[in-house]
């Protein structure tokens, strides 16, 4: 149905705390996350002071952007993080008889309150290696997080991503709607897509149960089951229908439609492309336009597009129109939809001409069937007249990449800097509690982030700064800033005295979204071959810091 | 941690009712079903007998098999379902305001007790085309169903039949673990890819949530972040450890490991391959050793596998054999994973030999890293030492395909069969209420499935039946089964007076599960180019029945 649901700023779900799906526990998370909590506790470590940062080392889809998404159920877990009773029964089960009771009491007394979380805006463009999240607090407590966290960012990035991408294809004229629960991972793989591929630029969702709780408009007419279960007109009992305005009653809007539908066989508009069309069809569709007389949404292809879905179509939103009702449109779920779109204008604005109805020759043409951005790439150059995508199992499964690979690593304890190496350069982590700075340039584009160690001075505006890659001494460039934006901003204070930002309505986030994607360089956003993101880099005092300690702890080889 | 955590047969779950996840509720369904409930009810046809089948077109991952799952949570959907007040006003907003009251107020009374569900039991081996379930009752309600039957089932039959193929190429001896929480679509796309790769085969998981929800055995032990949290064992306090029988205690127990490192370095086990080792791996080896001083399992690349973890780990796992305590292994998460576990392998057999260990060769090795099929099968080509794989993204994400494409087609209405048409033949709807059988042959192994009409007599062991392709009428064999194997079963028996299947616990399902794939011919479970199951077929009487309806439904064509 054709019908925006909103419930205010955040649908019926502001009034909620605490995660959207009461599965998120303190006990989604991975088990060694509690061994090593239990290790941390009895050699008397669980309290060292920690800092986490959440980041991911590749874009997906070979794009070169992505779309930070997942904070606000992060912050939702937090605010009500707290381990049961039963649940601590359960992690005791889990581990070994040996460890102490102490422990379990202690855990108990586990929540967030000490914990600072640190982020980019939700709904932000984002690029590999700067971190999404910093997170500071108890050793112990801040490791229970990564897996949650990860979880609840990974897919939601993913997915936001993959909407802009889509949206960025389809162009920002067209309807996009997401149709993806049936197919989506899981439940709430469903619920997830829904509400991420809004935040992401669809503008529709089939999933009730994510317009009911995120507020997002809902779209949805009938399938195919529903032409199949008629068998013919003569079964329609209550054939009366009133008028738009509600003056009058036509008593036997089935005879009007087969009226409609004679007049358009023997018309110029059919060029005699059909004979007889399906009476099942033809009886659903009459049966949907007097259920739903404002919003007539026809599926037309159950049996044959051109020979029987659209003229039936036709014949029953000419019926409508003489009761003064303007029909919405058909959807096609198979064959070619550039050519059957182009018939069906084709088709439209004969009958405009024809029979003089004013505006049906901009009937609303909607497409689906496994779309994806290959197949919206090829209708824009094939040249089509869809006006609004369904898109399902690609959008929201992520065919073409399914997983984002964020990663969660310590970068300091006890103010102690900690590097983590490894034998593949891209995966050594960046070590220090940072800062981290989007530069803009002249006009007006993001240019560079930069992360300085955390007591360094910030960028500032028309002040010359140098940017190095982290790993690549070769790598770096002067940079003068029109614009300084920091990127990570207090969501959760814990007992520190900083201010804490908002967690904004899903609208508000998504309108975020559009207008970073806005900002960014058109040539970083191309589906194919983009131009990367100036490589994100560390100050000159981060880069020098960062290869003393690499030095430090990488072992000397001996060649024999 | 390893040890599992089973809570009685079905784990702490057996006891609840209704979905797993409290985000499935009616409302968890795409907007089209509600608009055509209330089109079915406007033209009084709601409450009309329908049949519907859920099934899948082509098998994933370009193999020849599917295990079906997801079962028991549909039927736990139905046997709760029913709107809420909250939810009948949000539907009500939802719809035009046109929309009659009476309406919402039928809405009210919908519940599943006039639904039958007919299912082939979850975790055996299917095939395209057949259905996995024949769901029976007023048309409209069975609508709604739709959208959540295929969410809880696509998602959960295609990770299990990922995981049955990891199993497949990793062998039976192997152990498999679950590690994709972090990387998983969602929450529940974390908690239900654990229950349904145990239910394909996998041995445990890293989810405690899954752990204690399904009684999925547990495993895990510590981070890369675990290790760098560590400077160095200086930092270690409390340094006494109890031998295993209590008997004794070690007052410095890392200066046994001390020792036992230095005597590593000068023998001939570590053919002078390090010098110096990182020491706060080391520190963090033995805090976490004394943690759990008969689970000490290590990963042991944090720095450098082969110069300083594997040699780190010795140190602590012999000073822990001098206690008596036995370590359980280490676990590689980078790398060469074939060499270095063959050279892992090569130090611990000589550690074995130099210092009179017993077992010490066997110590277990661990693998994880980006793991899938493909490299499991890579590993198992080259050669390699490990004992236990722990899989992952591609594991839970279905990285190689990320959908099954389960559909859901109406097949009679008051009696009438009804065929859904396509141009694509393979799309076409095998019409009827219909019942499935699979055949065996003399060796044992399925021969092909075959769909009857509901009244026709069933297959009888030792009787010759012919077997036809639905769409290709060359194609067609004789068959004289030697068992009969009726599939589609009670699960739902709604006001018939059928026998209702019990769901069995998970641990069942999964032993089924195993036991059908051991009883396939081999050649069909092939990784690369299987046979295929012989083509899905239907009874003579049945295709003849198909094609009289499709001419009957597909309009003539007019050659221009």
């Amino acid at each position: 149905m054709e019908k925006a649901t909103e419930n205010g700023p955040n649908g019926a779900h502001s009034g909620r705390v605490g995660p959207t799906n009461p599965m998120v526990t303190p006990l989604l998370t991975d088990q060694y996350q509690f061994t090593m909590f239990y290790a941390y506790w009895k050699a008397g470590k669980h309290n060292e002071r920690a800092v986490f940062d959440l980041y991911f080392r590749r874009n997906p889809f070979g794009g070169e952007y992505t779309i930070f998404a997942g904070l606000e159920e992060c912050i939702r877990f937090i605010s009500t993080f707290k381990l049961t009773e039963e649940e601590i029964a359960f992690v005791r089960e889990s581990l070994p008889p040996s460890c102490e009771d102490g422990f379990f009491d202690y855990l108990r007394e586990v929540d967030c309150s000490d914990v600072e979380v640190y982020a980019v805006s939700e709904g932000s463009v984002v690029f590999p290696k700067v971190p999404l999240l910093r997170v500071e607090g108890p050793v112990a407590v801040v490791q229970l997080l990564e897996t949650p966290f990860l979880n609840l960012i990974n897919y939601a990035s993913l997915v936001a991503t993959n909407a802009a991408r889509h949206r960025f294809v389809a162009g920002k004229e067209k309807m996009l709607l997401e149709f993806g629960l049936r197919r989506a991972q899981g439940p709430d793989g469903g619920i997830g897509a829904s509400k991420y591929c809004y935040l992401g630029g669809f503008d529709a969702t089939s999933n009730v149960a994510a317009g009911k709780l995120f507020g997002i408009p809902l779209r949805g007419t009938h399938s195919h089951a529903f032409v199949s279960s008629f068998m013919s007109p003569d079964e329609i009992i209550d054939k009366s229908l009133h008028s738009s305005d509600g003056s009058s009653i036509c008593e036997d809007f089935v005879s009007l439609v087969q009226k409609w539908l004679s007049k358009i066989q023997w018309s110029g508009s059919s060029h005699g492309a059909f004979g007889e069309t399906n009476q099942s069809e033809l009886a659903a569709f009459t049966s949907y336009a007097l259920a739903f007389p404002n919003n007539f949404l026809a599926l037309v292809d159950t049996y044959d597009v051109i020979r029987s879905g659209i003229p039936n179509f036709c014949a029953v939103a000419l019926a409508l129109s003489d009761l003064g009702y303007k029909a919405t449109g058909i959807r096609l779920d198979s064959g070619d939809l550039a050519y059957l779109s182009c018939e069906a204008r084709k088709f439209f604005v004969a009958i405009e001409n024809d029979f003089g109805v004013p505006g049906f020759g901009k009937t609303s043409i909607t497409a689906s069937n496994d779309l994806n951005e290959e197949t919206l790439d090829a209708l824009n150059k094939q040249g089509h007249e869809v006006d609004a995508f369904g898109i399902g199992t690609h959008l929201v499964t992520c065919f073409a990449q399914p997983a984002l690979g964020c990663v969660f690593k310590l970068v300091e304890i006890n103010d102690q800097p900690r590097i983590k190496l490894s034998e593949d350069v891209s995966k050594v982590s960046i070590p220090c509690k940072k800062r981290c700075f989007r530069l803009y340039g002249k006009e007006g584009y993001p240019l560079v982030d930069i992360m300085t160690g955390e007591n360094e001075p910030s960028p500032k505006v028309g002040e010359r700064i140098l940017c190095r890659h982290p790993f690549n001494e070769s790598k770096r460039a002067y940079v003068v800033p029109q614009r300084v934006e920091e990127l990570l901003k207090c969501y959760w204070p814990g007992t520190s005295d900083k201010a804490k930002e908002d967690l904004l309505p899903l609208k508000d986030i998504r309108k975020r979204c559009m207008e970073q994607l806005e900002q960014m360089r058109p040539d970083h956003m191309r589906r194919l071959n983009p131009t990367p993101y100036k490589q994100v880099s560390v100050s000159a005092k981060l880069y020098d810091f960062i290869h003393f300690l690499w030095l430090n702890e990488a072992p000397v080889g001996e060649l024999q």
